[in-house]
């Protein structure tokens, strides 16, 4: 029971039993690991390592540990399969998992590796998943599930029941279908029991049941699971026929990812990477917002040069340029964040010009106490109240400006159908920069009457 | 089966219905709802109308809106109700919420309720679970499951598993407890049904069953269950005792609720806020760090005032000011996201050095491609061959400098048990903006020889 702890010896002492080709010990080791951990510990390996370890697995092991691994070292390690072991492997597998892993072979080799799959309904619904999107509630499905003929009596349900539990590893709901496979409700394992044998399903079952369309978005199904609190999820297609179901152990995949997404998004990342790795893709993901940056930057260098005036008889003002611009940011992704969290969180409620006007009003409040402390600091180190005044009042029209922008551009690209966690992050940042100098250097020019 | 959607059509039909009285209608509409869509009406409803609808539903309803509800709005409907109703509906729910929403109520009003409960064993459990931290795994279990004595014959096994499971409204699994109610494993329904009823329970048993302990926080409680794939977990306290079980359904929000935060600090929001919150709790999430990077361009401001000469020589280098500080932060936003979030996922391997070394590479690619764009702009607009080497080697090392700063503080603060996700956003902006601009204007200083 003391958790499993993923340390540079354990590596060590596997790497030598592989070098060794000590397969009892390894064996032994690998007995007493849970798939996920055997799944981490592949990732730790080289191609070669992580194969030769597979291999050893029983047969049942193998199945998930490929089904849990990363997908890089997955290739690798399939690459290394024949066929005919690839296809054994994905017998092992629920459904969903196997069309995950088929979807990541070649097309040629995925034909010849699901001939191979013996048990040819398994081969079928796996083909059936491929179809669908990745990203829709019909690429996250797995076929493995419990269903019932409204028609059938209570003797023949029980009977069918059995034979399809066999092939589901965790039964949530017994659904119920109608001749034509349409989702009609489900059933409860207690009526099921408490009513005579001869009574038919269509008078026992429940008839509400939620259920979502294979085409919805994942990101949609796991707003309802979790705000549901279900456990699985009847998936059904444009005719209402039940296809699928999908658990919630996929759903906390699905949460989990789309954070991390949204987070690195905040963060300047395109791409999906990790620490691990190579410095070429981390380079990839970080350089195209970091252009931008640059571009913005250059942007706001143009616009100075341009305010001559302003550079000859009051070069302080120049001081405060990355002051201007980094309240600008600053300000732009505060408000930002909360319109794309409350986007996420579907808690967004009222007109657009509402949440703007209600962001001016919090901008102009904290503009001004931010400005009050700017402009005592100002006048007190350069002794002038002009200039003071001019940077603390720009500070305030920034300071709106930017948690109008940082509210509006979300919301904005919410309505085009555009993930809106893009607009965080370096995108709010740079336009508000350029926004934020300009005004900056307009307003000082006036006050300053230069 | 179609999804439930909150309109503001909705909401003024419910509110017309509360004001004219016309319990019956809104009794005809609650009861298609599900309770968590009433607890999501209830949140746009003023606390009058709230409790007067909460009043309308059956108990077992009421009890589910509760505990779903916003904090805020349930204490004001809890206000309305007297202790013996609120007693009745804690009666209703399992023991974890129950022990939520007491533990929101005044210390003199909870003890009155608890009194009040008439299932004692119901109300010690409470107060036992009120015991533990709200941030932990003690916090979040409920003392609802099944568990059996080793002990035990099938037969009475099965007896006394009946009378447990009526409290529990999903049965995951039955855990095996010796006679001082340690956990000693699980147990398999298949294994039960298929051996003798006279077997105990001590040789069939499943001895292997992961476990929390009841300190664990519910970040790790959280990791553990999604790497598993379990729909739930036994807690267990110091001295190996079964003393609740987490479900999934709560770990979901868990999840969901880490991710909030963690995206939230990142954007420089100190509190936990939503976009409806008051103007003022809004302000004092977002002023502490609009404040912090106040005095961070302050910063700035003073010590490009400080380098005279480069003023009256080469004025033209503070215009890229704002360039080089928002290049600093992006750097550092980047690099600060990717090691939040490898320590957030637990895969970040290998020693803090070669981190460094890695992330120094990184920003050296980095800088030089956007240091050779840089370059050719400065040359072209200005025509000054030195000013533009000046800038853009000095952005190289801003950029060096940036990265290792975003990558070291993370590490820093994890490895004194601080979150390092408060090192990501307006921390890193604003140390990055004052270093950025320092290496800046001394680079420029020794290369323009002024």
């Amino acid at each position: 029971m003391t958790p499993f702890k993923l340390t540079d010896e354990l590596i060590g002492q596997i790497q030598l039993f592989i070098s060794e080709g000590n397969n009892k010990k390894l064996q032994k080791l690998m007995k007493e690991l849970h798939y996920a951990d055997i799944a981490e510990i592949s990732e730790e390996l080289n191609e070669e390592e992580a194969t030769y370890l597979i291999k050893l697995l029983d047969s049942e092991k193998t199945s998930d540990v490929l089904a849990e691994m990363d997908e890089d070292i997955r290739s690798a390690v399939l690459n290394n399969l024949s066929v005919k072991e690839i296809a054994e492997e994905l017998e092992e597998l629920d459904t969903d998992d196997a069309a995950d892993i088929v979807g990541e072979l070649p097309d040629e080799m995925a034909e010849k590796v699901i001939s191979q799959i013996e048990d040819r309904e398994h081969a079928e619904d796996i083909v059936d998943l491929l179809r669908y999107d990745e990203n829709s509630a019909g690429g996250l499905m797995a076929k493995e599930l419990v269903q019932v003929n409204e028609n059938w009596t209570v003797t023949q349900c029980v009977k069918e029941m059995r034979a399809q539990a066999e092939n589901v590893t965790r039964v949530h709901s017994i659904y119920v279908v109608d001749n034509k496979d349409r989702l009609k409700g489900r059933l409860s394992l207690k009526d099921l029991l408490t009513v005579s044998t001869e009574t038919h399903i269509k008078e026992v079952y429940i008839p509400k049941v939620d259920s979502v369309h294979v085409n919805e978005k994942p990101e949609e199904v796991a707003k309802i699971m979790s705000k549901y609190d279900l456990e699985a999820i009847p998936v059904v297609d444009e005719l209402g026929r039940l296809v699928g179901r999908i658990t919630i152990d996929d759903i906390v995949d699905v949460i989990r990812e789309e954070a991390d997404k949204d987070y690195q998004l905040a963060a300047g990342i395109s791409q999906d990477v990790e620490a691990d790795d190579s410095i070429w893709e981390l380079t990839r993901a970080r350089l195209p917002w970091l252009i931008l940056g640059l571009f913005g930057g250059l942007g706001a260098a143009v616009i100075m040069g341009s305010f001559e005036t302003i550079i000859d008889n009051a070069p302080e003002i120049l001081f405060f340029t990355p002051l201007i611009a980094a309240m600008a940011g600053n300000v732009g992704v505060q408000s930002s964040a909360i319109i794309v969290q409350g986007l996420a969180n579907d808690d967004l409620k009222g007109s657009i010009s509402n949440r703007l006007w209600k962001e001016m009003l919090l901008a102009l409040l904290n503009g001004l106490i931010l400005a009050a402390l700017l402009l005592l600091f100002t006048w007190f180190w350069k002794g002038d109240f002009n200039t003071a005044m001019a940077i603390s009042i720009s500070l305030i029209a920034v300071i709106v400006v930017a948690g109008l922008i940082g509210t509006f551009i979300p919301l904005f690209l919410d309505k085009r159908n555009i993930d809106p966690a893009i607009a965080t992050g370096p995108f709010i940042t740079t336009s508000n920069d350029i926004f934020g100098i300009l005004i900056y250097f307009w307003i000082a020019k006036v006050i300053l009457g230069i």
